[in-house]
């Protein structure tokens, strides 16, 4: 077995067109899954319901006097392509008060069981898939023209998201500056600060909103990346009940049972909502229980990601002009092994490739 | 991260009371799961139905022309005691033609979500931990005198099975030579005589059995260690539909949807049905379906073994005389994560001890 350490995966993802190609293994990926070639185990989340919450010796903590419990989570998400030599299992955990997130990679030898190669990366390469994600559904659906990105949630996902959209498929636009406007939502006003701070810092002009239904009417991406539990997006009353247009939301946040950030409202009033995995949306995604059959206006129901990769009347950005081009898309990441299968796999023989080098 | 090889865990598990320490932390876990301070994440078995079998670039064996598909799988088995700093998360896989089993165990930090340790045991520790219950079933539900174990198969479980009885709750019948009877049954005659020899060499005065059924006549325990998807014990017709008496089978060969080793009747004859987790035997155990409701003749369901831990009542061997004592009993072991988590904790705790010492 091989151990590889955080520092060398990160060189890796953050070398040359990695970030790229893996948008592109992405798709034929998700197409790979719709043609049934990707087996994904049962989700198992530790820590949360409906399992108890971490709770052993020394999981509490004791600050100024107060005795706070953990909102720690670790998901272990397991899957293999059929013609891969590999099966990966991946372990991610987040959510602790002090703590950052932690978790690994493990790619295993379909022909013997065998582990075969251990990335401890901490939680990186999840971050960075799922961001991946974000960038290939707005590769594939979003408006033509993005003038205006907003994202509601300061924490670590909407820095990788935003990131991720400025290196790949929203870096075209850097010519006439057009895509450099981010309009951001946070709950906490320091963490806000913190947050535009950084991303000005990358080159975007941002500005703060006071209320979030502001970015449905200002922006043509929105990305919502928090662990609501109560709809963030689409709550406000009047105006905001005209349904959007010209308009792609993907939604990162809600990845369990109970989590959600976007008001039944808008799910419903959406022109074509897609998922990651729309039978697991359904569970522990943003299409959860009836949502799910509210889903599309139009009455089209769920659509996989793989479907939109595959049939491109369904997809939109550079790839149609017309009618079509002021829809309202939803898309819904709850997160699928397959992701990780891709990422893990490519950086394993990235890792492999040096060494050999 | 420490990571321990194969040849370290061999060391500890074989070491002093390593063995009967563990029965006894199995059935103190197994009464803290009754009592709900265990939390068990459902079951990932990759490589089996409903998921694909493997089937990667590689993974077919062409032997004289012919190509084999494997049966190989791999079981993913995550858990945590809510009292305890760790959780385990345990991959093992088996089943490959012409390889080993292996597999390895993860031991992480509640508080940080930290993988602490990895036990690269080869899937040695899960068969301990499958026979270590084993033997816990002997001490609480055998007949008080065992003069005769059965077993039916012959592979690696039937081996650690029959090893660990003798050395830990059989052990004290030495004296007498009462409990040195081992009968075989086995479908590969050339498998049958290399397990026999071996056990003769561990000290069993060995038979072999022309029909599973004469073992169910003869022995006061049987084990069944099969992956067989059609029952193997209890199918003869004529004298074998009489109930049997004084008699406990344990059952570790089913654990996945479809493997069964006992016929429904034998099931339905038993004075008492118990599992390591009945809601799990019902799905992939020996209970599993219809079964489960047609358990115990008496109408007293599947018990769990935690349950037959706390109540005296239930148990027989070194506790009880008088009229229960010819009781037919059934065990079915399934496998759950707790005892992947009571070995890694003890075998990591022994490795941190001889490290320190």
């Amino acid at each position: 077995m091989k151990v590889y350490a955080v520092s060398e995966i990160e060189q890796v993802v953050s070398a040359g067109d990695f970030q790229s190609d893996l948008i592109r293994a992405l798709a034929d990926g998700f197409e790979a899954f719709e043609r049934g070639e990707f087996a994904a185990a049962p989700v198992q989340t530790l820590g949360a319901p409906p399992l108890a919450p971490f709770g052993g010796a020394g999981c509490y903590v004791d600050e100024g006097g107060g005795t706070e419990e953990y909102a720690a989570q670790t998901c272990v998400k397991s899957g293999y392509f059929r013609d891969s030599p590999y099966y990966v299992i991946k372990v991610a955990s987040g959510g602790y008060p002090w703590k950052d997130n932690s978790g690994c990679m493990q790619v295993y030898l379909q022909k013997t069981g065998k582990l075969e190669a251990m990335l401890l990366d901490d939680g990186l390469l999840t971050e960075i898939r799922t961001a991946a994600v974000g960038a290939l559904a707005c590769q594939l659906l979003a408006p033509k023209r993005v003038t205006c990105v907003g994202v509601v949630g300061v924490g670590v996902q909407a820095r990788y998201q935003v990131r991720m959209l400025r290196r790949t498929v929203l870096a075209g636009d850097d010519g006439d500056g057009a895509c450099r406007k981010l309009l951001v939502y946070g709950r906490n006003g320091d963490r806000v600060r913190t947050y535009a701070d950084e991303m000005r810092e990358d080159g975007w002009d941002v500005s703060v909103a006071d209320r979030p239904d502001l970015l449905l009417e200002r922006c043509q991406l929105v990305v919502t990346t928090t662990p609501a539990r109560e709809p963030v997006l689409g709550t406000s009353t009047g105006g905001a009940a005209v349904k959007p247009k010209n308009l792609l939301i993907t939604c990162v946040g809600s990845d369990a049972p109970g989590k959600v950030e976007l008001a039944t409202r808008l799910v419903q009033q959406a022109d074509l909502c897609v998922a990651d995995w729309p039978e697991q949306s359904r569970v522990r995604g943003e299409f959860q229980n009836e949502r799910y059959d509210a889903a599309a206006s139009g009455g089209g129901g769920v659509v996989s990601l793989g479907r939109v990769v595959r049939d491109a009347e369904l997809r939109r950005r550079n790839d149609s002009g017309g009618d079509d081009d002021d829809r309202f898309v939803i898309f819904d990441s709850s997160g699928v092994a397959l992701q990780d299968c891709v990422i893990a796999e490519m950086v394993y023989e990235a890792l492999k490739k040096k060494e050999g080098g």
